[in-house]
């Protein structure tokens, strides 16, 4: 599958290593760049104050291709608030923005040496949960990582980012203030 | 210490034991006991729709109390939804309602089995997130299971509540959906 990454931090990179690792071809740009054609598959490794711009600049490219939403929508000045409204989230923002898209949400419950390592600190398998409204979409992510470390469980419906998005954040801020590892954190053990 | 539990099934069970273990002197009701005096601790292990009632039966009792809340508000009919507003959550709700009592969230991110075994599926130690504004009433808690099998951590004010009856609320959704096990979940590895 053609894969397109938007950020080359150590998200966009370690997401990145393990599409091209499952055997598929990943192109990856940052924001500033200009893209003139996507994959099928395109996946948003930016912060969140990115999404709104790149769907606005976007938003015809990535008519019907599959988007992947991996942000957690923290407010970083007091790390005790996400900024989107408590009945949404950045991925059911983001679906508004590109209607004709398939939103998926995906990675944001993973630190990012966990997508590296493809293990929680050692002790159990780095899954990727992913939601999403379009299951055509999310069996051709889940497709694309079939042959890589990660495993993928399926989250349920794009509303349930919400959950994936709150996930996120406690992990988060678990690790800043030093209980987990960044290398730990909350591992799908079945 | 002196513990009340309110709820004799799988949850207040495996959570007495726990208690048991560590050294303290656990008594146990149902909601349909009539209970004349409480320990300092009081494990409300009750469905949600409970909360209220014994909010209303005994809130002068409870008054300097630490209350701890372990419920994940599902809509079960659906199993789609939490039926608490999305900004707030089931133990911010009994804190409003108690507001003499010192309110926390923990163990709705533990399945039952992983509390009667310690281990998340024989792959790491059972870890209790709790959640609370009042510092020496968390500090009591953890104190009162440091001798058990269970480890626990600080995940910050009660509002972080929210973000812990998503997580429940998550895990319960894909263990229904048969992706991870009642006797596994997600796991906090360090």
């Amino acid at each position: 599958m053609d894969i397109t990454i938007f950020g080359k931090g150590n998200m966009g990179t370690a997401i990145g290593k393990n599409f091209e690792a499952a055997g598929n071809q990943v192109a990856y740009y940052t924001s500033k760049d200009h893209v003139d054609s996507f994959g099928d598959l395109v996946i948003l490794a930016v912060p969140y104050p990115a999404l709104a711009s790149i769907a606005d600049e976007y938003g015809d490219s990535l008519k019907g291709k599959v988007v992947v939403d991996i942000t957690n929508p923290l407010d970083f000045n007091t790390f005790d608030s996400l900024v989107v409204p408590a009945d949404s989230s950045a991925a059911q923002e983001l679906q508004a923005k590109l209607p004709d898209s398939k939103v998926l949400k995906a990675f944001n419950t993973n630190f990012a040496a966990t997508l590296e390592s493809g293990s929680v600190d050692g002790v159990t398998k780095t899954t990727v949960m992913v939601a999403g409204d379009d299951d055509d979409a999310k069996q051709s992510f889940k497709s694309a990582l079939a042959d890589s470390q990660l495993a993928v469980i399926d989250a349920g419906k794009l509303k349930r980012a919400r959950e994936l998005e709150a996930f996120g954040f406690l992990q988060m801020t678990t690790a800043a203030s030093k209980q987990i590892n960044w290398t730990g954190g909350f591992g799908v053990i079945k």
